[in-house]
């Protein structure tokens, strides 16, 4: 139940990394733009072809590495219908792979509306007499503004069909401050949220020692991500913010429980776009690039993890 | 610019309603789901066709008489590629029949990927040397809890684009109080919220008195409703909750400016069902029925604004 398949992948390739997939065309290799071009123009469709290439060689070299990958939903959505197409095979692919799908789309609404998003993202759709999996994600983020009416629906969800959810509690940018941290009653809104995440998973911990409902701390903010690791020892943590936002790998480090778990540490672009800092400028040597990107990300972390201890 | 055209349109018809589309399968008439059942079975391809239909009709018989159509795409998602066909052909449909389009959608990110969002439901994506419009909508719901980092790119592509967006501030459920209303400096983090998207949206005040970032703010508070309208002159209102979340017309005529302009209400399946209401059980006639509903809102609404003057 919960996060245990995600536990166990990363126990199994002892990396606490999820790959983020953000697919930016800017990122995709000159290669593989050109191919796209040549045979659908400058439209959508080429688009579309183009990240789901890349992303699915992505997969290929870096499953054998990674436990996760987390694509990134409105990178997807910017190009349409071509989008969402390309969406749904890229997260097939990466299931396919082995890989656990972290479906990064922050939805957030109240009563049978966020059941639907609940049902398009982890659960099923009811048509008439059957039951249709709309995408294959094993996870989905989402956002607690709207309190648990809002998260209530994708919680059952994730019971009903094993799956899991990271609400947002204190998110990486600079300006999530503007509402998280105001105090009341002695503390920051963040840590009410963070209270209640922890209160809403309570009762469903899986044989991992985790809820089902994880919480997207930033690693941009290693105090508060240390202060909340102590305070929900049962809530999976999604922290994102390493390498391109700030984060370093001491600082990740104390997201972790004492035997190295509860949490995965996300990276985008550093995965993605290795190929461009080894100066290999044709990008056809990617895969190669991101492997060495992901093995050294995967070492400094659990160094660091293994430093603490 | 900003929310121009939808004050224009509602002035138009003197109608301050919105009409919510929320495609779920059990609002669609029964002749139309045996339809879509005939010809795809119990698919996706089924639902989708259904709903698109339905809506397609709603648009049809109401055009003449609301200003502003809301589609909910939590509703469309929950039905994979399918659905997000059928909604891009929906608001493309609205769009020639000259409503106003408003993306429920409640997005909200950071950085470039909240940029990517803008660009999805508001604005233009770049594909090479083209700009590609993925979705023809005017106007989005955006959720704030990441803060201006996460709204700001919405804002930019408003104005760029000349489009709008609401941002949620005070919403209709019951549980919206867990964190909207905890209390910080006196004040309740709603007010905080408001406050910044009323100061947001300043600097782009357009010719109808109104900022491109407007405020969703819940029928069911009709006392914080009040309130938030003479606290945020210049801030657009939509207010959800009407009908059968409890709202009633006194209860929103509150929202409204001293000219009856500045908001909007929302009203989805009392207007979408208005057939069952009727006792039309075959939906054969839901066109005249909707039509009905929505004559009878608009004058609700109409005459408890007049009656505060």
């Amino acid at each position: 139940m919960s996060f245990e398949l995600l536990s166990s992948l990363i126990e199994k390739k002892d990396n606490r990394t999820v790959m983020g997939l953000d697919p930016v065309l800017s990122y995709v290799p000159e290669f593989m733009l050109n191919d796209a071009r040549d045979n659908y123009g400058d439209t959508l469709e080429a688009a579309g072809a183009a990240i789901t290439r890349f992303c699915m060689g992505l997969i290929d070299c870096a499953a054998d590495y990674v436990a996760a990958v987390k694509p990134q939903s409105a990178f997807f959505e910017q190009y349409g219908i071509q989008g969402h197409i390309a969406l749904e095979r890229v997260i097939a692919y990466a299931k396919k792979a082995g890989l656990y799908v972290i479906l990064d789309a922050k939805r957030g609404d109240i009563g049978t509306t966020a059941e639907a998003y609940a049902n398009a993202g982890i659960g099923m759709t009811k048509i008439f007499e059957n039951e249709v999996r709309a995408c294959e994600a094993d996870c989905i983020t989402v956002n607690p503004y709207l309190g648990i009416d809002g998260v209530k629906p994708f919680i059952d969800t994730a019971v009903k069909y094993d799956k899991a959810l990271f609400s947002l509690v204190k998110t990486s940018n600079p300006s999530g401050k503007e509402f998280q941290d105001i105090i009341s009653d002695g503390e920051p809104v963040y840590i009410h949220v963070a209270d209640k995440v922890a209160a809403w998973g309570e009762p469903y911990i899986g044989s991992d020692g985790y809820t089902p409902v994880g919480a997207v701390v930033g690693a941009t903010y290693p105090e508060q991500l240390a202060l909340l690791r102590k305070r929900l020892p049962h809530t999976f943590l999604l922290i994102p913010g390493y390498g391109a936002q700030g984060g370093a790998a001491d600082d990740v480090a104390v997201g972790f429980d004492k035997n190295g778990g509860g949490a995965i540490v996300n990276s985008s672009r550093a995965l993605m776009c290795a190929y461009k800092k080894a100066g290999d400028t044709s990008g056809e040597n990617y895969k190669k690039h991101t492997v060495d990107a992901v093995i050294e990300m995967r070492d400094a972390i659990n160094s660091a993890i293994k430093a603490r201890s």
